[in-house]
């Protein structure tokens, strides 16, 4: 093991998380090299990166951002054109990053599983949807799923090398921009400042799921799967500067932390490094002359219900998680278009999940089913329709 | 392994480490038996203690605190009268708990290390005095050095599973109960403020030492030869709250801390059931909803020379500490006894080290005629004798 030189395919390479790995890979280049790469419709930087990186194989939608087909601009490179799915299995990549946003993950992940790959794994939805899928898929192919969430890989550094279970997960969160609003203030809340979070930079769908907590929501569903950890003994805490990324509590009382500035490098690098840890000279220590104090603080969950709708839809399982995903994705992109309110946001989950007939132990069809439905519902309570 | 009872040995029970020590044995008898125990003066305490835990072998000083021979109190228990050295190495002990304080803790610790047990180390004065000498032991025969020290504990748990050495080390102290005295306030210091600790619950010595910041001197120096840890990449940080016990830095830019209320009984715990960690319902978790904020500062060189004194006289080496841990100990007693100031303790030991001869890689003979000669130097300064 140790140096040899690990084959990365990152699959949304264009997005936020996808950069930020390219970022790690030009970082360290003696010891991770791009196989392949995916991107949705951003071409231009899609065709920059395949420059700069010579993957072997690339994969990009087949229409632009105006749903216009793409020209084959791309087609003089040297790479093999291969569906996500195909990257994800082929045999020489030892790592598969999907950092990718939205359900459009689940099938490359899968994919990635099926074939016992290391597995980086960004994308929420992919656990959230499909946890039970995902991790049973895992055990029987033995693949492993590496956290590059920061709350997650806090985790997974925490219980490195421990020999007993946790006893309690603690995931930090900033609290995002409105943290100590009122109700009335959140009324009031405009889509430019619900995109200006406090701590981290990302993309504009996990910016407003940060502002509305349902993010962290998520999170917790996720570290549910992630770390087979009963939803009772996951808790959220408030941590505003985002510098202890999350907490484990073992079955002695003693506790683990992991601290860092915010910056998703790290965990990024180390789901790519894992076991190992690399020197990256770009990721700073942190520089204690400057921190004079960390504030801690309970969530709020009647200021911020959609945390609470996201713990309650991961506790009941099921396809219950898969319309929180779908309804809070279409009603996000109400928000963005301003076609509702920011505390609609959580009103309108909260109603379709309140209409959701749930099936337990779902298929992936039966997910994917789930998700439509969800997305449909929404945009009918939105619209005054409310029709069952 | 896992589930075997352990053969516990402990030198130094009535002490308060002791002490904490059967606690923990009291609360997990399916895990742990006692089969020595060593003891001081304290003939009452070790007579109960000897009643409860029915350990084979005991160990108590022939003298009373009057300097009265004992009594032959304890004949007409069952135990076999050893020395704590026969104690420490006897085949059946598997962990021998150096609780004892003071140089006393030396020969028991060597005799421990060279019969290849694993050693749960309270004692400071084992490691600042002879660090070279018992690492290299340790090393040559095999021997296990666990740390019961909350910050040394702490960092040993954060390195835990890591395969790559630290890049920093980060000892929290609380700064003790004079944190923010200005010089004229610490001049005026009674020996009754010093001893109230702000968190923790020590003897009288290192109470002291923890209100001058030589106890995280000494720690600063242990650390060095518990983790091969250079003294420029130790740092100390004022933590007032004593929740979060160390910090460790990895190469990656990413920290672990390990946090827990103060409370000896769990660092000693994880001593004794490493590489395991057990239930014990009386470690309370911490309770979040009652942390608002850990603060954090830069350690103050000028308004406690001690740390300083302590970290040069680490990196200088050779017989420097043991200097430092003699002087120390004489000028805190002079403290206790109301014949010096609070302030005159960094200046006696300062004075006495400047015009300490060094020995190079000392033997321990020559450690103990270190501490001899420093303990003498201080009380001749303290008499106002100034001789060289």
């Amino acid at each position: 093991m140790g140096s040899a030189i690990k084959q990365i395919a990152v699959l949304g390479s264009t997005g936020s998380i996808g950069q930020q790995t390219l970022d790690v890979v030009r970082a360290l280049p003696h010891r991770f090299h791009v196989v392949g790469l995916a991107a949705g419709r951003n071409i231009d930087l899609l065709a920059r990166q395949i420059e700069e990186f010579r993957p072997r194989f690339v994969y990009y939608s087949p229409t632009d951002d105006q749903g216009r087909k793409i020209p084959a601009r791309l087609a003089n490179t040297e790479c093999e054109l291969l569906s996500p799915e195909d990257i994800a299995r082929y045999p020489e990549v030892d790592t598969v990053v999907i950092a990718t946003s939205g359900k459009a993950g689940l099938s490359p992940t899968l994919a990635a599983i099926k074939a016992g790959k290391k597995v980086a794994l960004a994308n929420k939805e992919v656990l959230v949807m499909a946890g039970e899928i995902i991790t049973y898929e895992a055990k029987l192919n033995t693949a492993q799923i590496f956290p590059i969430d920061s709350e997650h890989s806090a985790i997974w550094q925490c219980l490195k090398g421990e020999t007993e279970k946790a006893a309690r997960l603690i995931l930090t969160a900033s609290g995002g921009p409105f943290y100590h609003y009122s109700s009335a203030q959140l009324e009031g809340v405009t889509v430019e400042q619900a995109l200006e979070h406090p701590s981290w930079q990302m993309g504009r769908k996990v910016t407003i799921d940060s502002a509305t907590l349902m993010n962290k929501g998520l999170e917790v569903i996720e570290a549910h799967w992630l770390f087979s950890m009963p939803f009772d003994n996951i808790e959220v805490l408030i941590h505003p500067q985002s510098i202890i990324h999350s907490m484990v509590e073992f079955i002695d009382g003693s506790l683990k932390a992991q601290l860092s500035y915010p910056d998703m490098r790290l965990p990024i690098q180390y789901a790519l490094s894992y076991p190992e840890r690399l020197p990256n000279p770009q990721l700073p220590g942190l520089d204690w002359s400057r921190i004079s104090n960390l504030n801690f603080e309970q969530p709020d969950l009647d200021a911020f219900p959609c945390l609470k709708l996201a713990i309650e839809a991961g506790s009941k399982g099921g396809t219950y998680p898969a319309v929180l995903c779908g309804a809070d994705e279409v009603a996000v992109e109400l928000f963005l278009s301003q076609r509702i309110k920011f505390v609609d946001i959580a009103n309108l989950i909260e109603q379709v999940l309140e209409r959701h007939q749930v099936v337990a132990h779902p298929a992936l069809e039966e997910i994917m089913a789930a998700d439509a439905w969800a997305r449909e519902k929404v945009l009918q309570l939105a619209n005054g329709e409310n029709l069952c």
